[in-house]
């Protein structure tokens, strides 16, 4: 499995979420408290969005993040109001560029934490159900790119949360036909660069784990004398697989079968439910 | 496209055809005067059969195998009766370990040189005329692995001409229903580890280069002054995108739309005809 | 030896210059003109300043330029001011991460095309004549990495024409104590991230190739009717080893054994001869 | 730190050694029980005699051993009767395959776990007390590789532990002219591939942990039942960071200040004290 985590918010220079916190994605590459590998040293990726285009950049490559010089470098230098950061743990797929998160497809961002049971069981029917005219823009092996172009494939871009909806009903039917008891487990972050949707679900009731920061302007009333807190906008939020540390009253559990939305104005909170196809 | 080369014969270390030779893979990996490009360094592969195990050793980089250490070490230290060697020039599929050559299913080694013209369109179809048992198996994005696995699928085991013309005939017909004129472009390699087949053609009938080297005995008359032609024995036998180096008489041209066994006994060259599946 | 670029002017998207002209940098990675190899393809490194940062961001990796996919993220997604790029062609250093350029010492950063001749025999006398505090940052085992610390050592804090011509005096120094007729061969260039010096020099007079773009008001009268011209500042300015296309008027030898500094107000060009140490 | 094994024995199949056992290197490079950091991801080298040639083949790569294929391919295919291993957790010196063990030179090969305390403060005296004629052969930045350089000069090819015992005097006696109060922690394997010398020391006495591999015939009367063991000769031996599994009566740690000697006759466990130079 994985960790990943995502930001929106004030244009915030990268390391300050990337590396400074006590236990900061960096240091979950390593240690891990909450996922299902201590160490998560098969590839990594970030994506940021900037000012000046539409499409994200992405950086990935195939060796750890916590020794990798370029993601200190970029960390270092760019700052940006939306980013995904995702560390891999294989589950036995390629070492490989195409293999790492977050995936890209227009100004769409994807990044996932979990698997689909059994994938080799279920890989050529649930790629047959990708838009044939989006097949070969696959690129990689994984479970979550397959799930990706299945979102894309299924409405993504007029209708986010119903397309992550109709892929999990998609592979929970496919699951079905195959025997596969519990075919999901899924967190997923997707962003077109204004909104994050992320959703936490599995089939058997207990998901990956997955938290959101607090309001801003609640943390500053309960820690008055952090300037980090003062700096940003109170729309920044961060969602992410474990927390960062351990700042009471920081980070909320997404509930069971839900997902969120950030997004300019206020945040929501709803339920998920696999829809059929 | 690619460079690659095949060689049968008497155990010989690597080192002896791959770095020594004039003209060496490892030369037209910088030097390629045959092929479509120059450089080949888009990754590499060299497959090797031991006394001891059924299956070949595979060693896959990413890197150009010019300024490889690791595929240096190989060639001084081990010797084989039968290997493989690919240089890869992508023509935009990610260069990964996972789309170099050779492919290995099995006992079974496959490497290709050429292309399938306007793969992108043909990909979907073709994957799917992969045998499902096998269809998890594929693990890159190239049109040669997709090759692979359809000779896989029409036979490969039982008869490797006769699976390689189907296959051929397969991207043919689903070629002409995409409209794509001219869709096979192929010099191929393909081993169980006992005999070597080797395939030329293209639809358009003007194929990449191939050549095989001169029977052992009619070089030794020819060189007696050549210590290396006196240490193999005379089944030995190189098949090569292109030649070696200048030495007379050494190469001949595999003719168009043909194909070579490399086997115990006296060798053999046939024509060539894709077949209707 | 190496290709390399410099560029300082207005804000540009990295893409305008390393991908987009015809000849540009990236197409001499595979294809170059007018350097001792066509293929520069091992390893690369861009390094750019910020508006927000003191020092550079440095990106570095040991494959080739031409299919990086991350190189290609970079080019389209961040704008600079001031940027370096360099392909390198190892003549048999390690490819590694730390034997690519730009090599970066605070908020300096440095890269170079050519040789110190023998450099095996004097790495070690060079070596010991780097400042002892700045020892223990070499981090490769080039003879350019090496040219730098040397550089520092002597001065370039203050003085970088001066230091320059003292690392190029030692250098020349050790090899005829070496019994190494021709010592130096250089095209260097370095910045503080204000102004860029770059210097063509070698001992047998016969530098590496090295070219300056046109002041940009004279280049709008050559060509009108070119867009980019147009949205570029009087001040920005091309220091390349080989130009990047055939725009006549365009591009301007640096004489041999000058150097050249691009600085905010009048840029200068003047002699260079080595100092003895 | 990082973990490493030396095997020495019949020619054995890598893959028996390397991935087999319950808590096989490989498994130490994700979960080590008994060294400094629990993850040894930072690249990892193998190094094996063969038959015909004098010196050892050594494939080094930068990324986590757990996922590497090559090295999958070669245990499953390369059989040896003297090889090293080691897995890697840099303490901040660059992820680069020259700072990956084994080190060669000749028909020599080292490899370390530990450090030289404080290294960036003794790394130019250390450098300097190297033959010069060795000095341009060190191609990367580790403590181990100037440990290994330093015990070359000292006379390795003659008096192995002598060579040790003077390296290790010369960075105790470095240490101290740098207030370094407890510079050196090693355990150290050596070879030039007939003879297996391992060392275990440290300034302070609290020396890594080191094991060896009890007598075949004895292991044989207390496990009649491991076919394994009936296969091995009398001579065979295996040095490791830390035990390879728990089968009882296997392993003996080596003890505080001690080298002990693989070779054909009796092995030898004596006792080391570095020495002046």
């Amino acid at each position: 499995m994985c960790r990943w985590l995502a930001y929106s918010g004030s244009p915030l220079l990268l390391d300050t979420i990337l590396y400074k916190p006590a236990h900061s994605l960096i240091d979950q590459s390593l240690h891990s408290r909450m996922g299902v590998e201590t160490t998560n040293g098969d590839g990594f990726g970030i994506g940021w969005y900037t000012e000046d285009t539409d499409t994200p950049a992405i950086l990935r490559e195939i060796g750890p993040a916590w020794n990798n010089r370029n993601l200190r470098e970029i960390a270092d230098h760019v700052t940006s109001p939306l980013f995904f950061a995702h560390i891999r743990a294989s589950t036995g797929t390629a070492v490989q560029q195409t293999n790492c998160h977050p995936f890209r497809h227009g100004r769409w961002m994807w990044m996932h934490n979990g698997a689909i049971a059994d994938f080799h069981l279920m890989r050529r029917d649930l790629t047959l159900l990708v838009d044939p005219q989006l097949f070969s823009s696959i690129e990689g092996t994984t479970d979550s790119e397959v799930m990706f172009y299945l979102a894309l494939t299924f409405g993504l871009d007029e209708d986010p949360p119903g397309a992550v909806a109709r892929m999990a009903g998609a592979v929970e039917r496919c699951g079905r036909e195959h025997g596969v008891e519990s075919p999901l487990q899924m967190t997923v972050a997707v962003t077109e660069g204004r909104r994050v949707w992320a959703f936490r679900y599995s089939s058997q009731g207990a998901s990956r784990s997955l938290f959101y920061s607090s309001r801003v302007d609640a943390l500053r009333r309960l820690h008055p004398d952090m300037r980090f807190l003062q700096e940003v906008s109170e729309e920044t939020r961060l969602i992410v697989s474990e927390p960062l540390g351990d700042l009471p009253g920081a980070w909320n559990e997404v509930p069971e079968s839900s997902y969120g939305v950030v997004q300019p104005g206020a945040d929501e909170m709803r339920p998920f439910t696999p829809q059929p196809v």
